[in-house]
């Protein structure tokens, strides 16, 4: 299956990656205008699959993670409005030179090619890593969860339909077949995918990095610190420290770790006790117990991403320890501190090691639309090619154009 | 083993990695003095390598690769004074915004981490892998080819006791257990490397990428093609050809195949052979033997990358013909069309894949050193990450540092 559909894509590929953005931005508004008329095919291969999933015994969080509803749908046609309002990658000069030759360099952003999205059963995401695809002139396989299939099948042919008097519509494919064995072959198809992303939850990221043998970008997870310095004033510390935790606790960038410096602890967690004694399980090492009346934390509660209103708390003796405990626990994904020194907020940007490093605001920023990128594909918590928010940049590479008038070396 | 290089590397990379230009330097330059200084002691150890590389059957040609002798150590130390020489790529800062919540957002270019790189039995490329992560502030964990094990450790214990006075010395660290089993280990440890890249042939790519969990860069492996196109001046299409094709055959981006327009063939191919007849042996599709006495072209031959003094000869019909011809053999690498017709160029810059695609001159030029990014660490044949010659920018990563004065969500 992913012979043929690999197949396709490299042909389909061909013709989108030198799609005017004209071209390609009538094909999304086609697909943003199919949406809402077609919401009665969606939703009745939507309910097929959420029958299935009740007497699957498919927990009620998957469940509405699953549903669509007229309301769904009309918003994920407005976010592809918003895509085609975004500026496109592909094109841009990175920049070049002429060489002492004579030779003019000059390095191109292209798109990438052929992208494999494996993501869970989440509808919205179908149209979404589509669009994103689409924009940034891409051909893309989509292979979403079992669960889905249905909603995900009705979707792709309401999108392959409507873009058809645009571009080729297998610049949209989806893996209707969704056994273990087949997303297998999509992550070792080194023959026909140039990049694989998948978004979800640490098992399927997991899943992904062990079998893939294409190149793949991991995003999403994140175990994220607040630490409260010796020099923070109470309210910023406590503002942050509940927004980065409370707002909306399910995603990445909110924290899972809080880390109080001993000089201040015994001013500020009995405040952080008040507030979150009724709203957030804390969880601390002996000497924040003895000053609050918490659990304890264990090892490895500091390396869990709770995706939950639990936090675990550890007093430090310095921001070096700080430091150390993030380097240690952390995921790279987002780390703040809250200070008012100078020369430890400098620190804490220069040491720390990953994607977004913050002072004096909370991690729950780490975010395509926040950064002011538009959309996003995912938060890479790997280091090459992207770290943070993925745009549509992200989504290309670019090319060297080497112009000369017969020069040899 | 690698788990002990690997907890040392993550330790030496926290030091690295905040360490100024002119410490890094300071290391450069001292192992710069101290190569000159052991010739004694790194040609013993070569010698035990030679030894054993002739009693083995080793061919002349990887004895050659493997010989070091003074010369050949001098002019690698010379080759570290010019990394001294290149700007350092850490800390720029690659651009940033201030968000209308008053969030500073600023993008800024920092080291990888951890790198591997595994090669083969060339010793040089031991000092020049280890410098190049040096100076863009990473950590490197290097695996040579077993035959040079003695030479590596060798050049490895002078890289570190030289740079032992200025840095962590375990930001250069050798695999001296060649079995494949340990091999395999670094390249599926996740919990230290960062990025791994191979240096090689296509058989040692295709092993790392079969085997890889940790991100890895593909180099080196091009099949690469000159297009003459029916509109090109006779001299030019000669000399450009000539150059990519025997001026250094051995290298990647030496071309493997010609595509010539119809038009021109009968003409365009007598000359040629002319001039290769006693030095590079020609193959060539059906058409092209009706002109010139050649030996036939098979298919295999199209996918073949010969690395020596051998060509694959197509005659097409049209542009279109030559370019499908790159898209279904070529592997993206460097590609060239010889011509006068603007269009035919404008087309073929646009249309063909490949991370340099050229008018009017030699492929040879996709060099880090001839684009002018100074030293190169490899020529990327993926996507993911970087394209084409990679210095030392490709060897860095960014992160996003973000002041607020308590922003929240």
């Amino acid at each position: 299956m992913i012979n043929e559909l690999g197949k396709k894509a490299k042909i389909a590929e061909r013709e989108i990656r030198i799609a005017t953005t004209q071209q390609k931005n009538n094909a999304l508004n086609a697909i943003k205008e199919a949406l809402p008329k077609n919401v009665q095919k969606i939703l009745v291969a939507n309910d097929i699959d959420l029958e299935k999933a009740e007497s699957n015994g498919i927990s009620k969080v998957m469940q509405d993670r699953l549903r669509l509803t007229e309301e769904r749908i009309i918003n994920i046609a407005n976010a592809v409005g918003e895509i085609v309002a975004l500026p496109d990658p592909v094109g841009e000069i990175d920049g070049g030179c002429v060489r002492p030759n004579g030779l003019r360099i000059t390095k191109q952003r292209v798109p990438m090619g052929v992208i494999g999205i494996i993501f869970e059963s989440r509808p919205n995401v179908t149209v979404d890593a589509a669009v994103l695809c689409l924009k940034s002139g891409n051909a893309v396989i989509l292979r979403g969860g079992k669960e889905a299939v249905n909603s995900n099948i009705a979707l792709a042919e309401v999108m392959r339909e409507a873009i058809a008097p645009h571009i080729n519509p297998d610049v949209i494919q989806l893996v209707t077949d969704t056994s273990r064995e087949v997303s297998t072959q999509l992550m070792q198809a080194r023959e026909y995918l140039d990049l694989l992303i998948p978004r979800g939850g640490a098992g399927l990221i997991n899943t992904v990095c062990e079998n893939a043998k294409v190149p793949v970008i991991e995003t999403g997870v994140g175990n994220c610190h607040v630490y409260v310095d010796e020099f923070s004033h109470m309210d910023m510390a406590l503002k942050i420290a509940d927004n980065a935790k409370c707002q909306r606790p399910s995603v990445c960038n909110a924290i899972e770790n809080l880390l109080v410096h001993k000089n201040i602890a015994e001013e500020f967690l009995p405040k952080l006790f008040e507030l979150w004694n009724d709203k957030v399980e804390m969880r601390g090492c002996e000497r924040s117990k003895a000053i609050i009346n918490i659990n304890s934390a264990t090892e490895e509660d500091y390396y869990t991403e709770y995706n939950d209103l639990i936090i675990a708390i550890k007093i430090v003796d310095t921001i070096e320890e700080a430091m150390s405990h993030i380097e240690k626990y952390g995921s790279k994904h987002s780390e703040t501190i809250v200070t008012y020194c100078y020369s430890n907020a400098e620190k804490f940007q220069k040491q720390v090691d990953a994607a977004a490093v913050y002072v004096n605001a909370s991690t729950r920023f780490t975010d395509g639309g926040e950064f002011g990128l538009g959309a996003e594909i995912g938060i890479s918590t790997q280091k090459l090619h992207a770290r943070g928010p993925m745009g549509l940049k992200e989504l290309t590479t670019v090319k060297y154009l080497v112009n000369g008038n017969g020069q040899v070396r």
